[in-house]
């Protein structure tokens, strides 16, 4: 399901970078170092890295609370707590969204489309992680010293916020497909690469025959986050599967924390845009393709033996 | 922060309806008394209503999957499980929303403003809930027998599935106020109401004052779901802060489950959608302001002992 933006561009973003990543090429706009952010728990830091998000933001652009028309957050916490913590604190109208490691596209979206109501103008699109919550709500506390996978990816701490405008900047949103949600059967939650690789080539395929373009179309398409061997899977299932032959396709997870031990690279919501603003955008790309990819399960479905349905939205941006 | 829609309209609506949910005057368009509907999670459960609701709608509008452009859909289970589950089951372009309670007027809201895209025709707001997999979530397994509070309200198990459309019908999206979240440091998870009454009187408000109406102005004003007690303190609040006296005001989950033994009415994201369909449009209204109202906690910030930040979206809706 493809659809076109007239008035949606991109003005700015903000981002809180953590511990482990930051690095010479992903600086952020501020570096934090303790999860906790002197909350007495991971889950309230997290929400903390996003109010230094949206504030951070908010001064970068010289807005006020009131100039923003509504927010758009998402984030991995069970009930999107990280984004409502944080957003109680900002006098901005709120509408939360939950489509896990998908959630900036789904924002990108739903935001650019909100922009065609002539009543809105400013639009903050925000998401964050915290490894350390994330951990526990999906896998285990790290405490317990869990064997990890070599298939296993890393959750990125961080929060990026993101300024939506009518008002023409250099980076347009040109164009979205919002994808389905499919299920291959597969249920290893330590595997997210090879679950998500199946929706994102069906929405890329469905994205580039619906707009009639091939994938040189684009300078680079960009994943998030599929890891080091996800990437792989999804080159594989689009040449065998699409008959699309995409070099230039270039995973957010693997660019995040590849100098590290974390053998698939990083994951989770703000891999997409912490990569994007802090390395893509500052390259010379034109034509720039996000395909946000996202794993839906929980801690209930995996106990269940669930399979893990998953989703990919992807988001076609334009740099003038 | 309130916005008007130009072509939105609700086609149709399909209810499946729980145990304890079916009544006289709540007969839905299927009686469902198994809540785990052989399944072997209350999850699980929860998703087949869902399914049932979304089958049953596209059947009774006579549309196939193929024809509905996107989905919008959320409930109150951790990683909004019970949709992703369902929506795993049909290829249509799938936005998941979080927004506990007010998830029904925040699709409303998402969805009308999609219907203005050139692009999107046919869209699916859905929600659902299932009382013991939400009293596990939020509050205690109900075979623990933990003592219910007087203000405690009953999550309702149900699905509703609505279809809305650009094509002029009966029922016209006319505005909506987007509300923000607001927590006033109250945390008792047994007393919903209380904790929402804040977030539904600024929002109401806001409305009235933007749309510059009076309360008058509507034939009814529609919450869901304060309960019995919730009600009336947001009739004080708007009484005494905005000097704002609706003698309109009717509570979705009072309606419901108001002859059985739970003692504040019904309560979750489908108590609204349910009264709305199956009683309030079957009624002689012409002006109808719609009032759904969150609680956006989780069990983390229960256990946290954080307050409860809430949040209330408004829809006003013209039945021609």
């Amino acid at each position: 399901m493809t659809i076109y933006f007239k008035n949606a561009y991109i003005k700015n973003a903000y981002s809180v970078v953590g511990r482990n990543e930051y690095d010479i090429s992903i600086k952020g706009d501020l570096h934090i170092n303790d999860y906790y952010l002197s909350k007495k728990s991971f889950e309230q830091g997290e929400s903390e890295l996003l109010i230094k998000s949206i504030s951070g933001l908010l001064s970068k652009c010289k807005k006020k609370e009131t100039d923003i028309d509504v927010a758009l957050s998402g984030d991995l916490q069970s009930q999107i707590l990280a984004s409502t913590l944080a957003y109680r604190n900002f006098s901005i109208p709120f509408l939360g969204l939950y489509s896990a490691c998908a959630t900036f596209c789904e924002g990108l979206i739903i935001g650019s489309n909100l922009l065609e109501n002539k009543g809105i103008n400013n639009i903050i699109i925000s998401t964050s992680a915290n490894n350390l919550a994330s951990e526990k709500q999906f896998r285990f506390p790290i405490e317990y010293g869990a064997i990890r996978k070599y298939v296993n990816t890393f959750t990125a701490t961080a929060a990026v916020s993101t300024l939506l405008t009518k008002e023409k900047t250099e980076i347009k949103i040109e164009s979205a497909t919002i994808g389905t949600v499919v299920d291959i059967g597969y249920n290893d939650a330590n595997n997210f690469g090879a679950v998500m690789a199946l929706s994102a080539s069906k929405t890329i395929s469905e994205h580039l025959k619906e707009t009639n373009r091939s994938s040189e179309y684009y300078d680079i398409i960009l994943t998030g986050d599929l890891g080091v061997y996800g990437v792989e899977i999804l080159k594989e299932l689009l040449r065998n599967e699409y008959k699309i032959n995409a070099t230039n396709i270039v995973d957010a997870g693997s660019i995040l924390l590849k100098d590290t031990s974390v053998v698939a690279g990083g994951s989770g919501p703000v891999c997409l845009p912490l990569i994007l603003f802090n390395k893509i955008l500052k390259e010379k790309y034109k034509k720039i393709l996000l395909v946000a990819t996202g794993a839906l399960h929980s801690k209930t479905s995996v106990n269940l033996k669930e399979s893990i349905p998953n989703i990919s939205h992807v988001v076609s941006l334009e740099v003038l």
